[in-house]
């Protein structure tokens, strides 16, 4: 009888999401097949590895802002990171960052990382737009394929639970409102940290699905915004769906912890194909 | 009797974003001290010029998306503008943009530069966040100083008109919600294209000067999504704060054409000293 391998099966996003310094701002990981949509890995995954680098490469250790722009789409298997400190500063610094495989760039973000002052409470928050208010054992957990019948791995790993008003689509069912709204819990339930927001406000299906279904979304700029670190348990989430114009979309994403608390806000484009 | 040098005075923005080709993804640039708030050049005006850079540099014309990383500010006067074509694509390219002066990187930026379709129509549309209603010529003009006295010359140039609700902070009335709305036009009226977008989503003052005046708050990170090449005449502009959190905070900004559509949405980090 032989033992399973390190980490095979294993797929927490503390392993998954593993990068291993090779030299100076040289990382080598390995994009595992079970974080992936369709086979390819998921955007939020791919930027929080940039993201973990990033704090690896600076005196600064947690990513406030990221911004990636995603070149072409990599495959399950190594990849090279490579980072370039911009500049190092008192309380922030600016990190680029960029994912090859193959040896074609295929994410370039740029990142600015500081130290989060844990002593800080939020000062003045809009309270808008409205959050969640449905219990995470009220919401269902969302099942690992699309209405296509297309596979989605991570959800078999990663926990997305949508409030029963949102997971009409999963019926044919979408209201129109362009709107999901539930919880996300990682592997093994590991607590949320700065880089494993980066991969929350990417970890919902597009909240296009609650207009009309169009298979693949794929992302073509992700910018997030740490804005503390979260407090442990899982995390409220509300995507919403704001355009669709000339084939593209904007979606924003808010992340609350177990707590309340507004952690992480991301917004991307995306491309589409509707109308 | 002397002529004026060329250009003297004249702050249309084609002009004081001018770039000027000087080899191969290299660009000449001057910062134009008409365009600073306290001394110190605004954010969207460098990120427009590097957007400008951008569509110079690829076979596509267009910024669909750019994401800016501040790094230290520069000063009116020359600066050099680099490109790196990242991924030549058939229906976009993404481009690496820096910034520098003295030698400096002041600005770092990635941009995904396409073809704007003009035949597009806007197929879903949240409706959300309302827009301004209230009619260009019932909006005061800003005057071009903060309430602390501190000099903003670039609103000599740039007519930025807030709503009669929006504009309380001028006389120490913030309402406290966080938001500003209005109409926004550029210097003789220019007509705005999606270089001058990158400008409008960050030539409103800060949306929390309708919660607190805060002196200067200074950008972190810009992103913006050019949706749709804008019909002539003046924007609507609609800039709202979510968070106030450990000296950050974060705004949200979205800009409608004189026919009504929403043209380009962008998202800020910024610095701020409250709480």
């Amino acid at each position: 009888m032989t033992a399973p391998a390190p980490g095979a099966g294993d797929t927490r996003f503390s392993r998954v999401a593993e990068v291993t310094p090779v030299g100076a701002g040289r990382f080598e990981a390995e994009l595992d097949p079970a974080w992936t949509i369709a086979g390819k890995p998921n955007g939020g995954y791919l930027l929080a590895m940039l993201g973990r680098s990033a704090g690896r490469s600076s005196r600064h250790g947690d990513v406030a802002a990221a911004s990636a722009h995603y070149l072409s789409s990599p495959d399950p298997g190594p990849v090279l990171i490579e980072t370039e400190v911009l500049r190092e500063g008192r309380s922030a610094s600016q990190v680029r960052a960029r994912l090859s495989q193959e040896g074609r760039p295929r994410v370039e973000a740029l990142l600015t990382v500081t130290d989060l002052d844990d002593s800080a409470v939020p000062y003045w928050d809009a309270g808008l737009p409205t959050r969640s208010q449905v219990a995470y054992g009220d919401c269902d957990r969302l099942v690992p394929h699309l209405p296509n019948g297309m596979a989605v791995a991570i959800m078999e790993h990663v926990e997305v639970r949508l409030e029963p008003g949102s997971n009409g689509f999963t019926r044919g069912e979408a209201t129109g409102r362009g709107e999901l709204r539930g919880w996300l819990n990682l592997p093994g339930g590991e607590p949320f940290d700065p880089s494993s927001l980066l991969f929350a406000v990417d970890a919902f299906p597009p909240a296009t699905f609650d207009i009309e279904f169009a298979g693949w979304v794929p992302t073509l700029e992700l910018t997030v915004y740490v804005r503390a670190r979260p407090s442990p348990g899982p995390v409220r989430v509300l995507q919403r769906a704001r355009l669709i114009d000339g084939q593209r979309v904007d979606e924003a994403c808010f992340i609350w912890d177990s707590k309340g608390r507004l952690v992480a806000q991301g917004t991307q484009l995306a491309g589409i194909r509707l109308g």
